[in-house]
């Protein structure tokens, strides 16, 4: 009996026609389709192939251990999500070994940030493992904006929101275009970085690209949170003939 | 009659099966498909979409000037370009107002560097234009080393061979995650400018990614030049449970 092969296929940003051709074709001849979810929820990952996945497939949700009581950097935080992706692994591991091979839904591209890759470092000393890149949350956002996002030489910055402010106002003053994940309830830090680097005029909110909510509105007209899926956008203004 | 609407569609990055089912469905069926190429090649982006086109399909290759003998800083350069764009854009206008569709066939994603923004920009004051994202260049790259590109909080910086020696240096010391695209004929310089930024042996040279001849080496063992289609990584090492 040969070993199943893990597939972490990228779904791109949540249109299910802006994933790509191979992951469309991997998602719906699965026998095995896995992806995270918090408990009792669907699952965004599940809910953009919702119709895709075979009537026999078996599916299995790996369902995040609840952290909200305790502080990103308890020790306890990391020791319980690492206990979550060795179970996970284990469980994956187990099937493959049976012979099947198991899709796993990763929203964006599975590289990119995202959580597949705490289950791949895991899993590829164990059993073939394959990547199928995706289209990034990113490439929505800028394409949202009806504005290219970089022209020429330009130089790219992509930060996260959860940065201490800071670090993040240096990112933004030494970048030409710029990328801010991880928004949400770090909203009003990266404000404040955004005025202190005097670029607070350049930017744009995109919440939810690429999505049936997908609004891009300017940064300044933001309240004081966003939802998870958005994206700070400052353009670049590179050469261009 | 119905003015007809120009797709700016993103490829991906080179493997016909990475490129959207939104892509994919939009060039089977376009009865007008546009690329650039140079005088006398196929295109690459032609050569992705190899077999996809239908039999009554009309083609536009959009042929780039010659540019060898003038240098890139001499304003002759940008202006021949920018007549080059002018006379594409009004071909384009031209089919479009005769009710026709036209896909724009566009490596990568079209609003990320490339070319297509170029005719973007002196269309969408005219016609519909719209855009579909692709895989990008650098997913494709890092998805080919077989190690996660950016984890938690890390920085990624998004640089161009083409910039000056001190400048690389400087983005490649203070980012987490680094990408350099356009390295080509830049080789040595970006060598330098990693070995300025102590950081040469972490760096790795992805030629062809995604395409048939995908080689990934370290970056020490890259040769004096390398092919178009290279890109050079260096991964983050961010906060991992």
């Amino acid at each position: 009996m040969t070993t199943g092969t893990i597939f972490g296929v990228g779904l791109g940003p949540g249109a299910q026609d802006l994933m790509s051709v191979r992951a469309d074709r991997l998602i719906r001849q699965a026998s095995h389709v896995a992806y995270f979810r918090k408990k009792g929820r669907t699952g965004h990952a599940r809910s953009i192939v919702e119709g895709m996945i075979g009537p026999v497939a078996v599916e299995l949700p790996m369902e995040y251990p609840v952290t909200t009581e305790i502080p990103f950097d308890d020790p306890r935080y990391n020791a319980l999500l690492s206990a979550f992706y060795e179970s996970s692994v284990a469980q994956l591991i187990e099937i493959a070994r049976a012979g099947h091979d198991v899709v796993v839904l990763c929203e964006g591209d599975p590289f990119f940030y995202g959580s597949f890759m705490h289950l791949y470092t895991r899993l590829r000393d164990a059993v073939p493992v394959n990547v199928v890149p995706g289209i990034t949350g990113m490439s929505a956002a800028w394409t949202a904006t009806g504005q290219p996002v970089t022209w020429g030489d330009d130089v790219m910055t992509v930060a996260m929101g959860t940065l201490p402010e800071t670090t993040l106002a240096r990112k933004i003053a030494e970048t030409d275009a710029l990328v801010v994940m991880k928004i949400g309830r770090n909203l009003a830090k990266v404000r404040r970085a955004l005025a202190s680097a005097g670029r607070e005029h350049e930017a744009w909110l995109i919440e939810y690209a690429a999505m049936s909510r997908e609004r891009v509105i300017p940064f300044s007209e933001a309240g004081d949170t966003a939802p998870y899926f958005s994206i700070l956008l400052i353009h670049g203004n590179g050469r261009r003939p």
